[in-house]
């Protein structure tokens, strides 16, 4: 009998777990599921003669070496900054680790040790990152295998609402941590690489400079850039790429209204606004827009962001129930920020029934025989429901095919690993598909 | 005879200088001027019986320790982060101090063991910091002995270019630290109050909100908010007061031109530019355009910023040679801020000839009586060439009269302070109108 320890159990683990319990009488694994709140777990996953749920508090440091010290290999499903603790035990006790998070300075820091002590740290391998990692090397490989090299790699990814479940004039709700959405893009200019020059756009500015994407059956896109487009630019070995772009997908017409947020100073999470708890909503609008002895609130906001009486933009800022005067804010000390995304999850939160949606998107320029040739290459999976999200199969497959993978030594290279590898891509990507997670691939004009 | 020593003999400590040594003689000064830089002190005062200047370097503790322990009062000129181990010696030795700076956290918390010893450390007291307080004060004082109650203030400052020197297109030449022009408004919301409301403005929109300020003589100024307006609600005896703004004057259509750099990222100081020593002028604007086969960064910017034809915020541009491809950067590893400087200061610096121009506005709205009044305090300053600055004379004579009275023991509050007691405001006030420094008063409708 085998042991799978997973330490962390909430949203993005239940298919994780159902897939490793599926595979658990053919594989011979037993799995132990360490969390803050085992009522919650058995309740999701039932009942299940191979699981077991312990409570455990993660900065308990004896349990969590007892229970390390006796598995064959760990998965941390924990808050990104928690998995240092678990990796540092990990390698005490010879055992192999696999996160979904970015690899951290400090995680990074473990590579050599990881590496002479023959072990396996596999990091990013959820959805994005993950199966951005492996569905782009996956086609960057073969290009290459062919002879062609690459000039243009843009890749684009968007936790978004299904078609069926999109209910709101924003095409939007929240699918993954709010706080996430509302924060997204602050902390530093955006910075890519286009036809070989390096640009920079800074935030406030960032939902201004959209582009559009086309996926057949669902529709226009649009994509705003990420802070972080040439992070991965060596990993990937695209040191020579004339452009280099990564990008979040929304629905068309989400950033334009996003920007009035971003303008008017909403999404601030540096200071507390002013007696936060006790303003309305329309107070907590009216504290951005200039004083006027009589125009209204809505008056002075069209104004000042110069909205047109038939904008539908007005609409969504409507919708949001924005300028109600007795909806109180009810938050002590709040940023901006956190009572915006107070504001917007009463609105985006999703209804029992609804189901949410990925779509990721990547186009390959390269050149071959000296012709310039294109391919895009799209996923888009829908949930099921609001426990089996597309979200929590794409964060959690992978994360548990890798970890089969390895306990049973397909993937082989050692140390602080991501997922670049075709060791790793091939065989979870393959699988993947039966799961319908599909990239389709087209050669573009 | 007494001694009164000086550290930091730069660009603001010219009339400082003069105006001790002018008093010499009667009131029996010595003058220890203490500077890295002796011979352009040296250079720049000439030798005068009652002043030594001596070659000092601020650091070298023993040498520091020694002279503050022989002088009868300090003032320090050194840069603000400078002061608080200049402040620990004279606390030490039993000193009285002088700066013109913002009281830091580390200044403040000397304040009950300098009040316990009986000393003076005067800050805050140059032109804004300083003018700022003084006038403010004694308006607001007198509208109190009145039986007033204050219900708006505003206060509004700017160091500018003299009309006769005014030969750019954007009414503005650096006559202060270019930096901090580059910087001015980053790092929070700017926050005030108006008409009881509370308000917020990011920085991405802190350009667009000006309000114009008319100057009888000079024509119509216009002003941004600071970040800062509330900073002395409470120092003014304020806490009720409807309306609190403080803001920054420029001549109009400055704010509107250069929020074109703000909305482009190009005062960005929080990133380093790919290759900025080698790219050309043409270069860095291009960096944060979007990319196009064939339209020109000139089409771009347009474009992006939405600029017409006949604008001339357009020729305000050209103006600063931002489009040629000629010109490198010439700065190795340099933010877009301080590239931005960089071109900025070849088109913005003072001419041998030119002379600047302070302008200080405030608005005193308050009720006497049942009725609502409205007081305007104006004061314009003109420089006299590059070396006797407006900005010197402004900052330097406050700090050199505060010195004396405090010498004299004509101020006598104790502890840190700044100066909003009448001891303080009402002598200066008076004598530096002698200097030319005039408020004007005038009852609004």
């Amino acid at each position: 009998m085998r042991t799978i320890l997973l330490f962390g159990a909430g949203r993005s683990s239940t298919f994780l777990i159902h897939y490793l319990l599926e595979k658990a009488q053919a594989e011979n694994l037993q799995l132990l599921i360490a969390d803050e709140n085992e009522q919650a777990v058995l309740t999701k996953i039932g009942s299940h003669e191979r699981a077991t749920v312990l409570h455990v508090n993660i900065f308990d440091t004896q349990k969590r070496r007892e229970l390390i010290s006796k598995a064959n290999i760990v998965i941390s499903m924990l808050p990104a900054h928690l998995h240092i603790e678990v990796a540092k035990d990990c390698l005490f006790y010879h055992k192999n680790l696999v996160t979904a998070s970015y690899i951290s300075d400090e995680m990074k820091a473990l590579d050599e040790e990881v590496t002479a002590k023959g072990l396996v740290f596999m990091n990013e391998i959820g959805l994005d990152p993950g199966i951005d990692h492996m569905s782009a090397m996956k086609t960057i490989d073969e290009i290459r295998s062919k002879g062609g090299k690459i000039v243009l790699f843009e890749s684009f990814c968007g936790g978004l609402v299904a078609p069926e479940s999109d209910s709101n004039l924003w095409n939007y709700k929240f699918t993954w941590a709010p706080r996430n959405v509302v924060l997204a893009g602050q902390g530093g200019a955006a910075k890519f690489i286009q036809e070989g020059t390096y640009k920079y756009i800074p935030y406030s500015s960032l939902f201004k400079r959209t582009e559009f994407l086309d996926v057949e059956g669902y529709g226009r896109f649009e994509a705003y850039p990420n802070r972080d487009s040439l992070k991965y630019q060596s990993v990937y070995g695209l040191d020579e790429v004339l452009t280099l772009y990564r990008g979040t997908i929304r629905k068309v017409g989400f950033s334009k209204a996003w920007n009035l947020f971003v303008q008017l100073g909403m999404t601030d999470d540096s200071y507390v606004v002013e007696n936060s708890e006790n303003m309305s909503y329309r107070e907590f609008v009216n504290s951005f827009l200039p004083y006027h002895p009589t125009d209204s609130v809505e008056i002075k906001l069209r104004l000042l962001l110069k909205i047109d009486p038939d904008d539908i933009i007005w609409d969504k800022l409507v919708e949001l129930d924005l300028f109600n005067p007795h909806k109180l804010v009810g938050l002590p000390k709040a940023t901006p920020a956190q009572i915006l995304q107070k504001i917007l999850e009463q609105s985006w939160t999703l209804a029992p029934g609804d189901k949410d949606m990925i779509v990721m998107y990547h186009k390959f320029g390269y050149e071959l025989n000296g012709e310039k040739k294109q391919i895009d290459s799209k996923m888009v999976c829908i949930g099921q429901d609001q426990t089996y999200t597309a979200m929590a199969k794409t964060v959690g497959l992978p994360v548990a095919m890798a970890t089969l993978l390895i306990l049973n030594e397909k993937i082989t290279t050692l140390g602080v690993q991501l997922p670049v590898k075709k060791e790793v891509y091939e065989p979870i990507l393959k699988e993947l598909e039966k799961y319908n997670v599909v990239f389709t691939e087209k050669a573009m004009p």
